[in-house]
């Protein structure tokens, strides 16, 4: 079946129940950000494969809509079929909700799956809708009956990780938990998203690619720790890990009964924005819902003293493979055809080779010339880009470790460069250091610093439609918050142990795309009559393409950040190189 | 009766009145940042005479709150009496709302005067005491009872501004509200704060210090527009113009009446914060309220070509005074004794001789050495510093004109400086810079372009605690929303049009104060593929001190845009000048 002729059977299918539009968004029962390959309903209808974007359907049209990432992506997916693109955050395009009150009319209804939209979705389709008559059905999961050669729930086992790696027991992480749901005078905490769960319980698996979160729920009372898991996901081991941990195991689908029996006139707290439709419609009239950012989130954004210790490890790890990877195409650049795919594939082999690593932390980017215009571009065996000893290659990666996880983005030269593609570097290293080397006062947001890295392009009428930077997870989601350099409001204090990425760029349509992504960890600077500051401390150890530099335009303080930066390069990674390698390192990271 | 015995007389009042704890804020019934004397129960209890805080006495307890402006200023005013300070935004202080929440129980009282408590804060105060049972007392003025010789509230003509000055008539104004009320489906529009109701109908009065606006309330329906005040305030040829722009007059305390009559089921705009407890009462139950920001505020915030038109000419003249002034302080230190005070009377002298000035826009800050460090410092007749031929000197001014509303901040060495002061103004002027040449994207608030200005002296540990910013009136408040530039989040997007101050400083205690103020129009800049990016145009134009610059901290971009603002401060303000003050003007504003 093409696009359209999926489209067709859909549209057959709302005529019958009687559904004006149908939304299906990116999401799955969890509303997490990267889905199982079950919950791709969206891929399937559009064609798109991006990892966000909302499509609607009526009669007459299908619409996409997706964010700046995406644009030249989505543009290239639907091109042949009946969907057209709307651009989020883009002048002249409302978005979807918008869109869908200036179509519906009184008596029309609006379709979606209640078991993937999350509750806060609704109330602000409810809001945006209210001045209309629209009947709500949220029972049916229409793309699903449709969907001929949906793939399975996926059940992978679970694994326990240990207090070495963490830094603190499940046990005590629910105690914190408890000590907060007192403070709220909650009975109970409901908590929907894979990746609070798995930090609370300390478990992991492989239920979504490169996220290693375990399908699940949780309900956490002032007595008892539940998660609502398929059973056949947990062995002995680790039932015996949670059991010891004071957590109780109970079916996956349980969920809905346990929250049915919520006791009356008690105080939960949930987040909507992490609830779906179907869980939050459960919950007895007479509970009183505290609707606030989980606490797990805000817990497990700033990391422990071990878990910063262990990321270091796992940086280092990381950026040996890079730095063998940089080399390794350095020494057979001209001499054997290498493409995008082959490239990345080699990329893999030497993580691999590196202790206790278990899988990419994302789908890798490894984009040559303008591929790498398209923010998260996705090369395969059977359509890449060759290389040429030309032009610029971007490669944005990361692994999955015991010791955490890892994300580092690098644009280096495959050989003479253009005038433009040396100056969008060196801006976007500029905007790099600025932020990178800042000190700010304590109760700064990412919201407000990340100016600092967009400064630079903006004086050239440059800017990058995404944000600047995400916080990471620890064998975890490659993107967690609760903070992050955005343009996009958002007030969370950059705090002591919350790790961050630093990733500005310039991405020109048809002609290159540039990133250079380093993280960094959240430290205390010095504290003045003026109060506490703070400042990064880098985790990312790999060199910068000197070849790509205008060094006429670095000021002197820009400089001596790259030069030190250089050094402690070379210094940290030398140890686990070969002699080749060494050399090769020693003069990437030369002074200049 | 000093403070103290003040104090008393309350407390046996509240005691009568059976309140626990009382609560006086800087207001009136219009919520006002500047009020009449009549409303200055704050300053009279507390001794404390700044433009912003709040008083809460208890049977054992009196406490003020102020910002960073006024710590300084406050800590010397209320010494000797019971009053203790309480520091805004300083770790280690509640606010009053979470201090009133640790102190009052069960059964307690609390006790405000509604007409000078906006509807918001009475709201705030519900939430943070919402866990116990505390009754609102909102009826008494309690201090306005026991002072003794309390001023008369002002009664001052109004006159009318013609649309020559402010580019609109109050009649197509009032057309453009009315629209977006009918866009919001509602029928009555209630405004409160003096500033709108004076934009709205091309008013303006005295019944402010230094804010020329009327007290007064307006309310706009579908059909009519009232402005309640005091008749004896409106002359025949003012009512005449009133009639001509649809705007029918009525005493002020009939504001209450007209609110009660509010059409039952309607909608009803206005803004919680900006309308009194006392009133919001008076709204019928069933009266549908939608509280958002004032459209008026909004609207009043962009300011039209014949507004910026004229502001340019009203800083031409502004300069042309503080220029006369500085050359006049250069000629005459070391021969006569010049102090802060006698140094502002010149001042406000060389403003007078300007064409259509009124008043000063706000209350001088004239502050030698020292006393430069209290933000929001006043020196008198009777307390003031004598100038000697040494350290920094800060002069904060501004003018009411027909032509616009003007606030200009220079900083001037008197003679030889330290090495710090050197420095600090080095960094102040690099902030300063590093904001007013920036190019920013289209959507960009001033609370993310805040920290621009702050950088450079956060790199060395400095920090100021007030805004970089504020909007500006037009023959209006100094202080003007909705935009910022501020640290406290807001995200209004600058837009073309809007003006805006520039103001980053040092403020050491107990050495010296810096601070750099030019004001700014929001101009549109290129467009390009990232999309419409802007910039500020400046409007204030004057010397900024070498003789305080070490130029050697300047980089080559910082030192052109201030050679290019001395070139066109000698271009543009030359012409007004005596050869004298000429000749001089040229020395100060030479290329470095």
């Amino acid at each position: 079946m093409n696009i359209n002729e999926r489209l067709d059977k859909l549209r057959a299918l709302m005529a019958e129940r009687g559904i004006t539009a149908y939304i299906e968004p990116t999401s799955d029962p969890h509303q997490s950000e990267y889905v199982a390959d079950y919950y791709k309903g969206r891929d399937w209808i559009s064609g798109f494969t991006g990892s966000a974007g909302t499509v609607v359907i009526t009669k007459d049209e299908a619409i996409l809509w997706t964010d700046g990432r995406y644009f030249i992506q989505a543009e290239k997916q639907i091109s042949g079929s009946d969907f057209k693109l709307f651009k989020m955050n883009t002048p002249g395009y409302p978005t979807y909700m918008e869109w869908l009150e200036t179509k519906l009319k009184d008596g029309d209804s609006l379709g979606f799956n209640g078991k993937v939209f999350a509750q806060s979705l609704v109330e602000e389709l409810e809001e945006e809708l209210n001045d209309k008559n629209i009947v709500f059905i949220d029972e049916f999961d229409l793309i699903g009956e449709v969907w001929e050669g949906r793939p399975e729930i996926p059940c992978s086992k679970i694994f326990a990780l240990d207090t070495k790696y963490v830094g603190k027991s499940a046990k005590d992480k629910i105690k914190e938990v408890r000590e907060y749901m007192l403070e709220r005078g909650a009975y109970n905490f409901l908590l929907g998203s894979l990746d609070d769960i798995a930090w609370l319980y300390n478990i992991r698996g492989n239920d979504v690619l490169n996220n290693p979160v375990v399908i699940s729920y949780a309900l956490i009372s002032k007595e008892k720790a539940n998660l609502f898991v398929d059973k056949k996901k947990v062995d002995d081991e680790v039932k015996g890990f949670l059991y010891d941990n004071g957590v109780e195991v109970q079916e996956y689908n349980e969920i809905i009964n346990f929250v049915e029996d919520i006791k009356e006139s008690s105080k939960l707290i949930l987040a909507k924005d992490k609830i779906n439709r179907w869980l939050y419609k459960a919950i007895p009239n007479n509970v009183s819902v505290i609707d606030e950012m989980n606490i797990t989130t805000k817990l497990k954004g700033i990391k422990n003293s071990d878990e910063i210790k262990n990321q270091k490890i796992a940086y280092i790890k990381d950026c040996v493979a890079l730095v063998k990877y940089f080399h390794w195409i350095d020494k057979n650049m001209g001499k054997v055809p290498l493409n995008e795919f082959s490239a990345q594939e080699k990329l893999l082999e030497f993580r691999q080779e590196q202790e206790s690593f278990l899988e990419p932390s994302f789908s890798t980017i490894s984009a040559y010339g303008e591929n790498a215009a398209m923010m998260h571009y996705s090369a395969s065996a059977d359509k890449n880009a060759e290389f040429k000893e030309e032009g610029l290659y971007l490669v944005d990666s990361g692994g999955q470790y015991f010791e955490g996880t890892t994300d580092i983005t690098r644009t280096v030269a495959l050989g003479p460069i253009t005038d433009e593609e040396k100056k969008d570097f060196t801006l976007t290293l500029k905007g790099h250091i600025n932020l990178i080397s800042a000190r700010f006062l304590h109760g700064t947001s990412g919201h407000v610093l990340d100016i600092l890295s967009r400064y630079p392009l903006w004086q050239e009428g440059i800017d990058y439609k995404c944000g600047t930077g995400h916080g990471v997870g620890y064998l975890l989601n490659v993107h967690e918050g609760p903070h992050r350099f955005a343009v996009a409001p958002n007030n969370v204090a950059l705090e002591k142990g919350m790790i961050i990425t630093i990733e500005p760029g310039v991405y020109k349509e048809g002609k290159h795309g540039i990133r250079i992504e380093n993280v960094v960890v959240v430290d205390e600077d010095i504290k003045t009559d003026s109060g506490q500051f703070m400042k990064f401390e880098v985790l990312s150890y790999c060199p910068i393409d000197l070849d790509c530099i205008d060094a006429d335009m670095l000021l002197p303080n820009e400089r001596e950040w790259l030069n030190n930066y250089h050094k402690e390069v070379y210094e940290k990674l030398s140890p686990y190189l070969s002699e080749e390698e060494r050399d090769w390192l020693k003069h990437e990271t030369r002074s200049i």
